[in-house]
């Protein structure tokens, strides 16, 4: 296990195919773990359509059982703690009984079940390092009062009371007329990893932040609600019921600044990229902000940035874990480093080779361009600007490649792009654009506002109540929401309908916008992972393409389609 | 070790008391790991004094060895692979050789020494969980160009030149004064955890980022280098050399993106936290703006805004791993989820006691004031104001609270506020402020534009030279830099001097800079860690008390004093 991060979704699929299958049995033990070998040999691993079932979680509490492919020999279920675990594989119809290993994961844990060698031979990437996502445990990325409200509302009583959260942002950044939404996958992936282990309850405890009561409730806690929203790379606007939670109060109200941080942060970047790749009409961006941002954060912003379009990044742990394409070649330091600019060329050709992009403006530009062309030929890849008049620079640098032959030669420029500067480029030369700063600061609206309310609970007997605060400014509409995106009759979107506690009525073509990620305590299966990235992506595209072609002006505007609430008549 | 979070930092003071002393001393080995049982008894396991000596690590490459307490009775050394370890003991002057136990931290070996139960009766706090700090790797928060530029000078053979890289913003954000330096702290512990280990090694390998010479040298990687610069807490100027680091080209080259993205985030927290704690003048700033960002970016704002000078945080991973003081009660939700408000107010005052803050803007203010002291009576610790015109409510609802008696009673006042809302209500008799999005963002500077740039390597010969690239407005002035704060007869600071390739000329009371943080690869003591933290805050409170009082005017200005170089005539 050692150096394999995780990556957590489930199996695609249960039951619905006849080929083999794991079954996976769990039993009570008392608590602890033990190391055992996992040798499990499985037909067709490469299949994700295995069967997992059987589960019986510790204390007759379904809680999250999250399965994953530790790359694809491996598989990981996590489980509570004073689980045992047995597996099954079937044989043409035969059980067999197999050993499994204890591991640790995220602090909690959990059975990999290893798949043997012979296998591999089955499965040609099979002895490839995994994708992998970290996931440190999530726990405390929590404001001290959801913990406080649990504690006095487990006194009260009223922690038990069914609820619905919803999370929504009241409205777009200033002049903006979408955003979009991410974070979601990130999110149900560091819901997995959610737990009070010994480290976070001791801190708790030490520091008396909760009673013992609570302690106790929080080291048994597994989310076992529902939750349901907007699919990543969707766009919203006002008032889209972008995540709804529903579950005791106690559950979803410990979960408030662990969603809102990764959908703000997320939804933030995702919003500037799209407008960026919009800007850009087609030509590639290259998401280069890590620098400028949180070293986690960066790769948050990397993936998000794909959502919105993004053709690749500079960041290599988001490669790592999310399997993006990543790029880089060299910076003026390397060329500093050297005795000339030419040196520095050429031990940077005679390493990455002719297809490889230079650097052109550390002295003189034009001097810079003859020299990469001297040194690299007619096959040089790309020359970079980096700096000045980028829209006058791309223009003669193009022209001055040409002459010296070099037409396949592209031009990469960076230097502080935003999603103007990168429209003010629309008419120059450029191949491709490198995006940092602005990128991963939202473009001027670094956190998308999204808040995260009670909007329904239930009663002493038990019908559910809408409920929402009358504070000034911040008045909320009360009810669990529903919504869709009517389109017309060219299949473009109008209107964004929000039904208050009910579904909005289909006017033939409409298109439903809520999805469900988790229900009754487990995860379905497509929406994290490196997968869910990809499906975000064309998600996204997709929605733009659907939007009225307003939706790319950059300039300051109203949301490009309205919000219309309806409610039961 | 499962569910510890390491915090790394030196043993405090080697050799310099008489007391108990643990000595450690590492012999060569095969490689792999062993696990074996820690029992080792110790005297005065809380003294830190401690001396840890005798190391030998592998393939004679001194390496950065971090040593760190896992709580007091825990000791943890991280060494390089193929190493082995004893510990002895000095009783009396007597040596006891004693087991170790093996262990793997953030993927790289580590040894362990666990003190007996014995100890605990001697140190009180042994029992108790450590403050502890999550250390993912970090070797891959990196820019791809950083290792494509390492395997092209490893080709030519610049790689090993040596080098040295400054970090420093070319300017401030627009019409600020001064910014603080904050992150070094979690660099250096972030910097324990750069080491390229299976995952990234195989990650880099199976997409061909790298050639096999490149990834050979970062399996070996160890920081062998020195670091210095300001300290976190410290106020700085366009230009100043914040951070410094000299090694060889490789070893600095690939560490410019974690440098910059722990800076610039840190830093831009820590400035915009500065300006706010300033216009809070003395009144307690509660830091409550985790929702608003990445949930990891929110654990290392809410250090940054300490260091800033708040009093308290709402995020408990902060509280956690750094020891920062944490705060949180309720929020509207607690009162929609009751039947009333007053049962609302009843629960939590049941349940928190009546010191409690409670949150009196869901439904109607002065209603709520009125039932908030009916509930909690004249020991009602605060009411929270979230909503509406602050200060208008704040100056009745404290008459409110005078009349009925209440007059220990605190006004809390959140709700976007920013060091211009903070201004504003410093006539209103508010007691503390919450502050959130505003902070968390860097109040409209969400990064602090540090670049990281080669300053100076060394020739074929040997010499220095100095170098920077002349492209425009990125115009760097090579050479390495030393800095001093220049201060009148009064002890109020002139100019920041920046000597370039010489340490600049002292004129008496002059207070220098440059503070020395990891030296030819060990990390020197004192700057990581909540110890850190505390000092940062400390020094950070110093620092703004020496600069001109127009420092802390929120109108636009210059930088409150200017930087001027001195270089060897």
């Amino acid at each position: 296990m050692q150096g394999y991060g995780v990556l957590l979704h489930l199996l695609a699929a249960a039951g619905d195919d006849g080929g083999a299958a794991l079954l996976v049995h769990l039993e009570h033990e008392g608590p602890g773990l033990r190391l055992g070998v996992a040798e499990v040999g499985l037909e067709h691993v490469t299949d994700v359509a295995h069967e997992v079932h059987g589960i019986i979680p510790d204390h007759d509490d379904p809680g999250l059982v999250e399965v994953g492919l530790l790359g694809r020999p491996h598989l990981l279920l996590g489980v509570g703690a004073g689980c045992k675990a047995y597996c099954h594989t079937v044989h043409s119809r035969s059980h067999r009984r197999c050993p499994v290993a204890w591991y640790s994961y995220g602090g909690r844990p959990a059975i990999v079940l290893r798949v043997t060698d012979a296998l591999t031979t089955e499965s040609p990437d099979a002895g490839s390092a995994p994708p992998a996502v970290d996931a440190p445990n999530s726990a405390l990325f929590t404001d001290q009062y959801e913990l406080t409200m649990l504690q006095a509302s487990l006194h009260s009583g009223a922690a038990h009371r069914r609820s619905v959260f919803e999370a929504f942002a009241r409205r777009l950044p200033a002049g903006r007329r979408y955003g979009v939404v991410a974070g979601t996958g990130r999110l149900l992936e560091a819901l997995a990893s959610f737990r009070f282990d010994e480290a976070q309850l001791t801190f708790l405890s030490d520091h008396r932040i909760v009673d013992d009561t609570t302690l106790e409730w929080l080291a048994g806690f597994r989310f076992t609600g529902s939750i349901s929203g907007y699919a990543e790379g969707e766009a919203y606007f006002p008032n889209s019921p972008i995540l709804t939670v529903e579950s005791s109060f106690a559950e979803a109200c410990i979960l408030e600044t662990l969603i809102l941080s990764v959908l703000n942060h997320d939804s933030a970047i995702a919003s500037a990229a799209s407008r960026m790749t919009g800007a850009a009409a087609g030509r590639p961006c290259i998401e280069m902000g890590s620098r400028r941002t949180h070293e986690e954060a960066a790769v948050a912003a990397a993936r998000a940035a794909i959502i919105g379009g993004f053709a690749s990044t500079s960041n290599l742990e988001a490669g790592r874990r999310y399997g993006l394409p990543t790029v880089g070649t060299a910076a003026h330091s390397f060329t500093l480093l050297h005795d000339s600019e030419r040196a520095a060329f050429e031990a940077q050709v005679a390493s990455l080779g002719r297809g490889t992009s230079l650097l052109v403006d550390t002295y003189d530009v034009e001097q810079g361009v003859r020299t990469a062309v001297e040194v690299a030929g007619a096959d040089l890849g790309a020359v970079r600007l980096d700096s000045g008049d980028l829209v006058a620079q791309a223009r003669w640098v193009r022209q001055l490649l040409d002459d010296l032959g070099n037409h396949t030669t592209r031009i990469v420029v960076t230097s502080d792009l935003d999603e103007f500067a990168i429209g003010l480029l629309a008419s120059a030369p450029v191949d491709s654009y490198g995006v940092g700063t602005s990128l991963v600061t939202g473009s001027g609206a670094p956190t998308a506002g999204m808040v995260y309310k009670l909007v329904s609970r239930q009663d002493d007997d038990g019908t559910f109540i809408s409920v929402a605060k009358a504070a000034k400014n911040k008045a909320s509409v009360g009810g669990i929401k529903h919504a869709l995106r009517r389109l017309d009759e060219h299949g473009t979107a109008q209107v964004e309908v929000v039904g208050v506690g009910i579904s909005p009525a289909d006017d033939g073509n409409d298109r439903p916008l809520m999805q469900q990620f988790v229900k009754e305590g487990v995860l379905l299966p497509g929406w994290t992972g490196p997968e869910a990235v990809t499906r975000a992506a064309e998600r996204h595209a997709l929605s733009m393409a659907e939007l009225p072609g307003a939706v790319r002006r950059l300039q300051r505007g109203e949301p490009v389609i309205p919000t219309e609430y309806e409610e039961a008549s």
